[in-house]
Formats: C-alpha cells, sequence, structure tokens
C-alpha cells in the first residue's frame, strides 16, 4: 500500500479508486468477485456486500472493510469525496466503463461531478504489479512446475485417435486433483493441420498416427496463473517438419538466452524472430514471442517487435515463438521466464527436444 | 440484422459499433474473440485480425469481412464515418471503457471527434438477445440436458471422503466427454458447514459422513451456457435441515409456477420469497430469485425483488432460490426454465425430492 501511496503523491492525485479486481487483490489481498478499494494519501477502505463479510474480514489487512448495500465503487467514490484534503481521486479508464464513470459521478455532490475523479494517465497498480516479490515469485514457480508435472502426464496418455477433447479433460481432471483453482485460460488442444490455429481450442477431432499435437495450458494457484506450450509428434517426422521444430526451438533458446534486467522487449522478440528470419519462417511467426504473467493471464510488458520497455529483475514473462503453416502444421514451445539481475530463471523446465510419440 | 436495424433507426441513429464478444457473435456468427462489428442502415462489417481469416470467412454470414492489421474497433469507427449517410453511430457504453473511447475518438476525423459517437440510451443487442429463437432454445435444451446428465452421473460418484475438487475434476471431465466447449462458470461444489456459503468454490474439503453438498454448475455448448444447482445430503437429514429443504424446493416450485409471458419479474421472485417468509426462512434468502441465461451466464431480466420487467415467451431464466445458515448449512436448487406463452418450460429435468446418499 506504501508503493501505490508514492505513486499517488507523484500523479499529484490524493485519492484512489481501485475496481480492477487483480489490482485489488494485488494491494488489499481479497478474493471476492464484487469490491471496489478507496486508497487515499492516510488511509485505504475495501467496499463490498453482505455476501462477502467473513471473507473480507479474513483475507484483508491493509484497509478497513466496509460491508455497503449498495454498489461498492460508487460508496468508495462517495467515502473518499468526504475524506478532509481529498480533492482528486484518479481512476483506471482501462478498467472503467463509461457507463460506470457515468453512475460513479451521479453518486457524487454536484460540485463535485466535474472536478473530482480523473483518469489515470498510466496505470498505477498495474505497474507495481509488473514486478514480483519473493512470495509472489514463490507461487508462480509452484504453479509453472505444476504445469510441468501435468505436461509430463500426458505423455504417458497421449496415443493416436483420442480426441483432443479427451487430452483437455483429461489435463483438467489432473490440474484439479493437483490442487488448481482452475485452469488459466481455455486450454489448447491443436492436432494435425489444426496445430496451424495458434489457438486452436480441443475439439472431437483425433489424435492422428503421423503429425504435430500442440498442447498450450496454464493452471491458477493461489491466483497466479502459469503458462506453457509444448509441442511433440507422433510417428516419425517429415523433413520439413523437423526443420521447422528445430527453427522454432532455436529461436525459443535464443529468446530465452536474451532475457535480462535492462534489455528491451523489442530485443528479446527480435532474438526470437531473427533466427525465424535465417530459416525462411519469418511469414510464418504471426504473434508476438510473450507477455507478462502473473495475477491475469496477459499481463504487460509485451513482448513484441519494437516494444522499448525494458525488463527488470522480478518481471515473469512467457517465451513462446511459433510457426503457423496453414493447411500443414504448426509448432509452438514456450516457457515462462523469471527476469533476474543477469539473466532470466526457466520455471516451466519441462523437455523441450522433439518428442516422437 | 434486420431486428437491429430497426432498433437503430428507432433510435434515430445511422450506425452501431457492436465490441461486446457475445453481442458481436449473436449477430454475425463469429466466434473468434478479436473483431468489431459496424452495422449501418445498408451494410454490415466485420473487422477482425489474420489470425481470423479462414475462421471469419467459414462463420460470418451477415456481414462483410475485412482483415485488418490495427484495432478493429478503431477500423470499425473509420469505415462507418466514411460511409455516406452515416452521421452518428452508437456505442455500448457498458462495454466500452473510458480509455477505449479516446483511442476511438482520436481515430476518427477532428471534426467528428465530439459528434460521431453516441452512447445507446439502452443497450440494443442485449435487448434483442432476450428473446430466444427456436434454433436457440433447443441447442440451450441440449446444454440443459448435459448438465442433468452430469448429474446423475455424479449421484453415482459422490461419496462420503471425496474431496470437493475431486468432485468439481469429475464433473468437468465428464463434460468435456460429453462434448462441452468449456464450463459456464467456476464450479461450486460446496459441503457440510461450506454449502452456506452461496458461492463456496471446490476445494480439499471433504465431503461429510452427516450433512448438506450444494452443486451448482453449467457447461457450455455451441456457445450457449446451461446452469443449474441441486443440494443432496449425506446421511439422514436432521429435522430442522429436512424442514429447510422442503421449503427451499416449494419456494422454488412456487417460482417456477410463477414464470409465463407477461409476469413481471419482481411476482416471480416474490412468489419464491414469500414461501420462505413465511417459514421463517426470508433474512436466509441472501440473494434473488434468479437470472437470464444464454450466450452469456448472467444476462437480463434479473428476477429480484421490485423488477418490473415483465418475462416474454422465449426469455430463459434460471429459478434458484436459496437459504444459508452460516456455520451450520445452506441449501439451493435451480432450474432453468424457457418462458412460454402460458407459463414456463422447464430445461433441467433432474430430480429434486431430497436426494440422501
Amino acid at each position: 500500500m506504501g508503493a501505490v501511496r508514492r505513486k499517488l503523491t507523484r500523479a499529484g492525485l490524493s485519492g484512489l479508486l481501485v475496481t480492477h479486481l487483480p489490482d485489488l487483490r494485488y494491494l488489499s489481498g481479497f478474493t471476492g468477485s464484487s469490491a471496489a478499494l478507496a486508497v487515499t494519501r492516510r488511509s485505504a477502505r475495501l467496499f463490498t456486500d453482505g455476501r462477502y463479510t467473513a471473507q473480507a474480514a479474513a483475507e484483508v489487512k491493509s484497509a478497513q472493510v466496509e460491508i455497503v448495500p449498495r454498489a461498492p465503487a460508487a460508496c468508495a467514490v462517495q467515502w473518499m469525496a468526504a475524506q478532509a484534503g481529498v480533492e482528486f481521486a484518479g481512476f483506471d479508464p482501462a478498467w472503467t466503463s463509461v457507463a460506470e464513470l457515468s453512475r460513479l459521478k451521479e453518486a457524487l455532490p454536484a460540485r463535485l461531478r466535474r472536478s473530482f475523479l480523473v483518469p489515470v494517465a498510466a496505470p498505477l497498480v498495474e505497474a507495481l504489479r509488473l514486478v514480483k516479490d519473493e512470495d509472489e515469485l514463490r507461487i508462480m514457480g509452484e504453479a509453472a512446475l505444476t504445469g510441468c508435472r501435468l505436461f509430463e502426464h500426458l505423455l504417458g496418455f497421449l496415443k493416436p485417435g483420442l480426441m483432443e477433447i479427451e487430452v483437455a479433460a483429461e489435463l483438467e481432471y489432473q490440474a484439479r486433483l493437483l490442487g488448481a483453482e482452475g485452469m488459466s485460460f481455455e486450454t489448447i488442444v491443436a492436432s494435425g493441420p489444426r496445430s496451424a490455429l495458434p489457438h486452436g481450442r480441443a475439439t472431437t477431432a483425433r489424435l492422428p498416427r503421423r503429425g504435430f499435437l500442440t498442447l498450450d495450458f496454464g493452471i491458477i494457484h493461489d491466483g497466479y496463473c502459469s503458462d506453457m506450450t509444448r509441442t511433440v509428434y507422433f510417428g516419425t517426422p517429415r523433413p520439413k517438419e523437423r526443420n521447422a521444430y528445430h527453427a522454432v526451438l532455436e529461436a525459443q533458446e535464443s529468446a530465452v538466452a536474451a532475457v535480462g534486467a535492462g534489455v528491451s522487449c523489442g530485443d528479446v522478440d527480435e532474438a526470437a524472430r531473427s533466427v525465424l528470419r535465417k530459416a525462411g519462417l519469418a511469414d510464418a511467426f504471426t504473434h508476438s514471442t510473450g507477455h507478462g504473467v502473473g495475477l491475469e493471464i496477459h499481463e504487460a510488458p509485451r513482448l513484441g517487435a519494437g516494444q522499448t520497455m525494458r525488463l527488470q529483475a522480478g518481471m515473469v514473462v512467457t517465451i513462446e515463438p511459433g510457426v503457423y503453416l496453414p493447411g500443414e502444421f504448426g509448432i509452438r514451445i514456450e516457457d515462462m521466464v523469471a527476469v533476474t539481475r543477469d539473466g532470466g530463471q526457466v520455471l516451466t523446465p519441462a523437455p523441450k527436444a522433439l518428442i516422437e510419440l
């Protein structure tokens, strides 16, 4: 809470409304689905409804809790407006709808409607969330290892003829048994020519006797997301397939090796992209190299071409180049990497050499 | 598309920007995760990126498709502004963030920035989605029946000592095998005293030798959500527990019987609430009686106290009263009901009499 107050002061604000749930959880510890947090330079108060009385009391340490019968965000804004010395309160325009902003303004006294609520120029809380502390890194490491364990389990389960949805079902079943709170996004199981779809959700298609299978999945552990991708082969790859796999693997390892505090996100992307360019596969790599991950599956930074943001120690990013040849096949390899002072620590140590099943 | 054009005309608009994905899917058939749809009185155009070229061509029938390298919504707005006769375009303020609106305005020529984009006073597309057509009712009926099949399967699986997460894992595994695209919300498995939590996500708590178990879950089938709740008992219920169960069941059946075209949502809520009031359980029924369901798990209408909206034939709503006695137990029973001209058709015909396991 101290860090966000320093940011408030630097932004010339005397209060901040926090409604985006991952931000709110990050600052207060509250995991319920309906709440608003008001932070001023002197105090912090979390507003939620009667369903969460017991839960808020147990979870929230850094703010007072007030149970309210009406919209928590409107109550939070009214409370800030009534505090001495709070002249302007920031809100996050990326997570406040046009309709919600109207409602919040209507909840204010008429004289404050035009001036009190100010959109923050840059996201204050998301900026804090970028760099993970020791506890967060421990939790994310555990989440990533659970992902690796699931992949290992699947290696003994996969066989030609299974439906993609059976693979997803098995994966999600085992994830639950390992204690996952849920999956961090819709599981991707894309086999044969479907592996050329970067976001191929599991269907009733059957795993081929010969061809690739891409598995991209993540779990939620203690609120934090994991994310990993492996591509395996059934049968013996054709030379073109094997070459493409090796190019993606080299691109992926090259980008992992490029990670380190002070390196620009664009340079990490280029480390992967230049390998695929040399392999004649530049056009087949249709997305960016990776993204931040944490309480949300997609967070800042974005590791794409030309991105100038520099990595900092404690950030956790994915490194996931891929190539997609429509109608033929696709390949993607993805690790989670924690940025350290002098490099990057791979959190997902599952094998990456081509596995032929 | 004809219906939304009539609504446009009535609202005095010459164009509409659709970015909320369920609305966009409803109007165009597109199921991808990044797109914007522009509807004018004369034509409709869907903007998406290169990942979705093949998918958009296959899915979108009622609009032209344009693949764009930049933000689809900005492209949609620019396209509308360039069409002859399009002076004002509506956008949905509930699904447009303050930041997104700024970006859309910046994408417009300077002379149009203040006037071109107009927030629609009432949601145009969500209003259309309220009443389901025959195809939608068929799909939702199938989704609901899959839910019932899952509940039946679980009756043979449940036993004291299992962890709640094992129950959720089994449920979600079987859902996948039955072809579900996913779960429509986080599965609720709340046993023993945890049944008193209206939103008790599955934990490592073990099913009791004596006590209630509440299962609240839904699947996604062809994009549409199902939603149902059953509460069962392990062992022999105490008189207080049995009485409470019967009160909830009577309240639920009373509200189902109250459903029909022309009936106000508040009256359906009152049908359930009055039964629980007579049973001395009014304070333990801490939420509303139900909600609309369709492409989203929570849609209009809301079946709560005082809601004046009237049901129409073709709406699909949940009827789910519950009672929650913190530290003791909770009970909820929920069906999906399709509103018909002269009543309601229960889409979830799973047994509701108290099951003792």
